[in-house]
């Protein structure tokens, strides 16, 4: 891509309104824009980084095995009064009037549409176990939206809701999810704690939240340090060993973390002092084993082995994109912007032209844009006129991993200068060089 | 994906509701579920060709130089207040009233939306041409949704928006997307005919429905023969090619092409009788030059290189993904089900076995498998204890080109059968064979 052609509309001053690091650096990098309160666009540079978030969370659902279908964002209200919740949920629920004057609804959530898809179309627990996921557009109307994206009334969520004959196989399905959880955090550069959450009248221990730690996070959280250090789950996994996984997840939960809604003062002091860590943390994912509360209540049922009927045990996983990425930037970021994980940057490099218009540097930055396109990076050149400072301070802002960086008198001598964005160091190189390392 | 693990609810029967054949297809082939009236689940085989059929749009729009961004779905009255046509929009519009009794709507369309964000932050002829696009969800509250996902509530769109300092400008912007539009239908094996459509009070020529050939479409079309073999623009097309894309433009623009709307029947019978052809069409595109409408009523200008302002001439561009999906049924299918061309398939080979459980079977099958996937294909596996005929009917229902069939017969003798599902031809060859020739 070039700058030239590209629409990235930088601000030059930090905007007032944002209240968080990540909320103004979206904002002053052109990655977001908001269009009525908690309700934004997401603009091409931020797009990017979006799209790669969601093919890391869809990757690694695939990969346990989960399935994915799109369900819509309107519903219709008589699911909901069927499981109960039409009345239950408040003010946050947009209820929405068709012409017809049907009392329709924008999903925050949907744990009642896919158990009408269900019990629609599965008879047999030849068919189990079963995880349907989607990565839809969800609403609430929160009361006090903020932080940009992290606390929006629109926004995405990727949402998989697991179906088994029995409790033992849910068990199994919940640690499918969170394996593939600890999978898809770590490769956005980011470590999650799992931390029991609460599971209300459900009951159980199969609940938990993944935080990760920011010092701009919305809550206290309090855990052991060797989370630091536990292994993530490699990418050969084995999704059907049951006990593998329980191996995992009993080891992720076998030291003590909790939320401050759940926090155990007692159980925290026991915890040798040097090893303990209280932190504030940004919540990016959520599993819960609800048993058999919609599927009861909605009939959810399959003929089992026995040749009786069985209702299925359920647990849903949600995961919020649009939530995770200015969690990536609380998580990851300096004085002079962001500093993007390689795995979930807008672009591989940038490719900066010192001197538009001067023939050495032209050539040199068109042959390195050529090579690393080819070789399938994402590349950003900047051929714009615009000043070097300008240019420097773009690039930092932006956070793209590499920059390279092309001006007269180096290229004159056949190089380029490479500078790592997150380390600072810069390295000079032949052109040759540089190609071969970004492409290595 | 293995079969035993996909989730594939084939209907027995035909559904009454379905009036057409992509219809009754889509809901045959579990690729789609209505969830209220004029909304629906895309399921997971649904999802998989909704996915091909998006990348062949991203890629072509990205290809002529159109660039990525995600507007929300909902949207403030105020911006249509300021058009002029939140009054005139009559009840197809979905009007909600948030918790804080604000009006808002689900956006029918971007109009408003994008020339507000192009208002706030492009300031400069330097910035043009932009051309800005996204692929996103619309409701229109339709009296009389109906014919599945082919004319529903809740739809997908990918709508682009075009900026020119110009009127010349945005006529190379407009011949951008035409162009692209022919790439992008033949990409999905469909022919598609550009017809001029009515440009209301904005006058001019500068609007063309794409149309689609199929018996069930839902209008009537007149055109000239010679469309069948015009060719269309080849990949490396230059898109920064004024003069080459005008005479594209010119070309396929220079014989009789219309909707009944816009039917001429003097013009028409003026075409030698073997060469008219009349017939029934489904509106895949739409593009539309409408000069300043938009910009005029929401101030959206830029400095010129004359240093005053210049209000920008504009031109949006529509596809529906959710549309194209069953017209492209509608247009590939036979008694027996869907046949997909190669682009836009769920999977690009089913390997059927024969007798599941049987150690040559199995062998043969997960060897094929394990090398067509390795090779980045897309392969369903029935791996399945159905019955020989069910699962020939199940693969030429959903219609993937290509099916491998290993009885115990012919795998005793290192051989595998493959069936073209077009063309019905049948061939055996050895294992080897048939893995060269789909890696291909």
């Amino acid at each position: 891509m070039r700058l030239s052609r590209y629409y990235l509309p930088i601000l030059k001053e930090n905007p007032k309104e944002a209240e968080i690091v990540s909320h103004r650096l979206m904002l002053r990098t052109g990655m977001i824009r908001q269009q009525s309160q908690g309700i934004y666009s997401w603009l091409p540079l931020g797009k990017r980084v979006l799209d790669k978030v969601n093919r890391i969370i869809r990757e690694e659902q695939d990969r346990s095995g989960a399935i994915e279908l799109l369900m819509p964002t309107l519903q219709s209200a008589e699911l909901w009064q069927e499981s109960g919740r039409y009345d239950a949920y408040g003010k946050e629920m947009l209820r929405i009037k068709d012409r017809q004057e049907r009392p329709m609804l924008y999903g925050p959530t949907n744990e009642e549409m896919v158990t009408d898809i269900f019990r629609s179309t599965v008879k047999s627990y030849k068919s189990l176990p079963l995880n349907l996921y989607h990565i839809q557009l969800k609403f609430r109307d929160e009361i006090r939206p903020r932080f940009g994206t992290m606390r929006s009334r629109e926004f995405l969520m990727k949402d998989a809701y697991s179906f088994d004959l029995t409790r033992e196989g849910a068990e199994h399905s919940y640690n499918k999810m969170f394996a593939a959880y600890l999978r898809t955090f770590s490769r956005m550069g980011l470590r999650a704690i799992p931390m029991r959450a609460d599971t209300g009248p459900i009951g159980g221990n199969l609940s938990h939240e993944f935080i990760i730690l920011a010092d701009t996070g919305e809550s206290e959280v309090f855990c052991h340090k060797d989370f630091v250090n536990f292994d993530i789950p490699a990418v050969d996994t084995n999704f059907d060993d049951a006990d593998g996984l329980k191996a995992i997840f009993d080891k992720w939960t076998s030291v003590y973390a909790a939320t401050s809604e759940m926090h155990d003062e007692a159980a925290f002091n026991a915890i040798p002092e040097g090893e303990r860590l209280s932190a504030r943390g940004i919540e990016v994912g959520h599993i819960f084993y609800f048993g058999t509360k919609y599927s009861e209540a909605m009939g959810a049922k399959v003929q089992g082995p026995d040749g009786k009927e069985h209702i299925v045990h359920m647990g849903s996983y949600g995961i919020g994109p649009t939530r995770l990425v200015p969690a990536i930037i609380e998580a990851s970021h300096d004085d002079n912007g962001i500093i993007w994980p390689a795995s979930v940057a807008p672009f591989d490099a940038m490719v900066i032209n010192m001197k538009a218009g001067d023939e050495g540097c032209d050539k040199a930055c068109e042959t390195i844009y050529a090579a690393l396109t080819k070789a399938g990076k994402d590349v950003l050149l900047d051929d714009t006129d615009d000043r070097a400072g300008q240019k420097f301070a773009t690039a930092d802002l932006i956070g793209v991993p590499t920059q390279i960086i092309a001006g007269p008198r180096s290229v004159a001598a056949g190089e380029v200068e490479l500078k790592d964005r997150k380390t600072g160091h810069r390295e000079v190189m032949t052109i040759e060089a540089a190609i071969n390392k970004l492409v290595g």
